[in-house]
């Protein structure tokens, strides 16, 4: 087992990763939550049949009262009116401020459950199990909750922080191969933005099969870099902003494509490429590093560059939640390894994202 | 000016109170938020007409851009879906995370404003303007915000601190009489739980006049009450509970009234004579209590009691967001100036009520 400690002043937690947890998950919410009689388990239509089962067993073996709710698969379900349908399910089934909220799936999964239980009865106990790559490199770690609006991803949330991250690598056996790679952009992003050395390792294992070797290492190595982060900057307002490299272009492909056409590591992988040669162009960014960048996301099935207007690109730009009246933070490299923010007007950015417009 | 300082740490904050200071808004609102560029006002259809123009001139003229959501006047609109909305209004006017929300009305204003302040972008500053006694005395301090579920008022929400408070005791004067009598009850309230002075300075003033008269040293001292406990127990997990005297057996007038019957404040003058009563049969409470305090409220046009079913305070009491587990925490007073939280076992404190059923 390998564990790392989110030191938060008054709220720290455990990030455990093991092989086959799911099995032992009752005993360990039990210990972050002795007081809790019962847990309301949010899953979604793919999750519940593989895993919800043996958590479900684990955790009334625990003594837990479960109550699980089933979203639909897809980005859609994270949305207001599932949030209502939430809060009224939670308290249908008789939480109370002691009891606690237990995600198990994805960045959505996650995202939604843990909005839900930030708000519900003003804020109960909340444990992440998450089942996708992307969910436990990323979205799990952090306390960063939201629900998407018409006008775009995450726009209403909250930062709440878990009480426990319980991630299993087996059941990134069950993925399919594009959920893989979704995750793989955010890795890729990790050793882009913070290590090199760490970039230097995924490009050598440019499969997923090479990848699934070292798991325990990956899954370690990014949840470290992002625990750090997240330990400096809780809030968002400084350091933090770096995870937002290859993002705010991103947000432009996810949006360019109705966030269908394109999943969010796709967009990510995308933005990653079109920031750095952003960054070549401002002179910011080494010359070499777009290629170097495109080789590791393609290697893995992820496009180096995605169809966008203009007019969607200046969109997500004013949408991003990065800014601050009109100006825009975009995060560029230094070099692969080291990321800074790069404070410029709106309009610059989009006169300066010219270049990477193009008809789909 | 009267002005009291609430010095939670990292975010302090100020409550003014000033005859005609919705003239001053603007540069007020601009010293807590320098940077703001766009002020999202919320109001309902009952204040628009009387002071949205006054406020959105003195915005303008500190050099706000203003943008204001008009809901409809009623308890109705403190719902997931008026939040759903307003957040997406707040995105169509383009705000950013250095902009600010501001609340100007009553307690449904307030509460649904401030709960999308605390959300929108994951929290963006928030101002409280109330227009309502119940709102200057209660619901503006404290930084408790929310929307009511199918299940019960308040379930869904967070702690979220205002910027400032503005409170203006003018706006006052527009109130009908039942409105102002409903402030009243959470005015008796402070009396009751705090300050024995207090309550004897209400009860010889037993009519709105009166009180008009010292309405300054009223917010005043009900501010600072509040103030009190909210300083040493912002997240309401220990003295804070005290503020919930007569609101437990209250929320079950509301309920039976299904909303519309009685107002929060009725419900709550009847639920606090309910539980004197209940701490006299219990030897917690003074055998006198109960009549004065039904005096001061009845005084005001409040009801001394409610006809409600055990049914009703049966739901109301397993609603209870102070429950944890099946215990339930009921507020008695010592004597008058005085309160004490009591824990027992819902089912205990249900029995206990059995004598308070009556029909309607």
């Amino acid at each position: 087992m390998r564990q790392l400690r989110v030191d938060l002043p008054g709220r720290a937690y455990d990030i455990l990763m093991e092989r086959g947890c799911l099995e032992s998950a009752g005993a360990r919410v039990r210990e972050v939550c002795p007081r809790a009689r019962r847990l309301f388990v949010v899953t979604d239509t793919n999750v519940q049949p593989l895993y919800l089962g043996r958590l479900r067993e684990s955790l009334e073996r625990a003594g837990f009262q479960v109550t699980a709710a089933v979203i639909p698969a897809g980005e859609a379900s994270k949305c207001p009116r599932q949030l209502a349908s939430l809060w009224e399910e939670m308290m249908a089934c008789g939480l109370t401020r002691t009891d606690a909220v237990v995600a198990l799936g994805g960045g959505v999964v996650g995202d939604l459950a843990g909005f839900a239980a930030a708000t519900i009865l003003r804020g109960v106990d909340f444990v992440q199990i998450p089942t996708t790559l992307l969910a436990q490199v990323d979205s799990s770690v952090g306390g960063k909750v939201a629900v998407d609006l018409n006008h775009g991803k995450n726009l209403a949330g909250a930062f709440w922080q878990p009480r426990l991250v319980l991630m299993d690598p087996d059941t990134l056996d069950t993925l399919p191969d594009a959920t893989f790679a979704d995750g793989m952009a955010e890795v890729i992003k990790y050793g882009c933005i913070f290590d090199k050395t760490f970039f230097a390792f995924l490009a050598a294992r440019p499969s997923r099969g090479a990848v699934m070797e070292e798991i325990e290492h990956v899954l370690y190595t990014c949840c470290d870099l992002k625990r750090q982060v997240v330990v400096e900057d809780e809030r968002d307002r400084g350091r933090r902003m770096l995870l937002n490299f290859g993002h705010t272009i991103g947000h432009a492909y996810e949006k360019a494509g109705n966030y269908q056409t394109w999943t969010h590591g796709q967009a990510v992988a995308a933005g990653m490429c079109a920031a750095a040669k952003l960054g070549v162009a401002m002179g910011v960014t080494p010359p070499d590093a777009p290629e170097q960048i495109e080789a590791a996301v393609t290697a893995l099935g992820l496009p180096g560059d995605i169809p966008c207007s203009l007019r969607d690109y200046a969109e997500a730009i004013c949408l991003d939640k990065k800014s601050a009246g009109d100006q825009v933070s975009v995060i560029l490299l230094e070099e692969i390894g080291r990321a800074v923010p790069h404070k410029m007007p709106q309009a610059q950015l989009i006169e300066r994202l010219k270049p990477f417009c193009r008809e789909a």
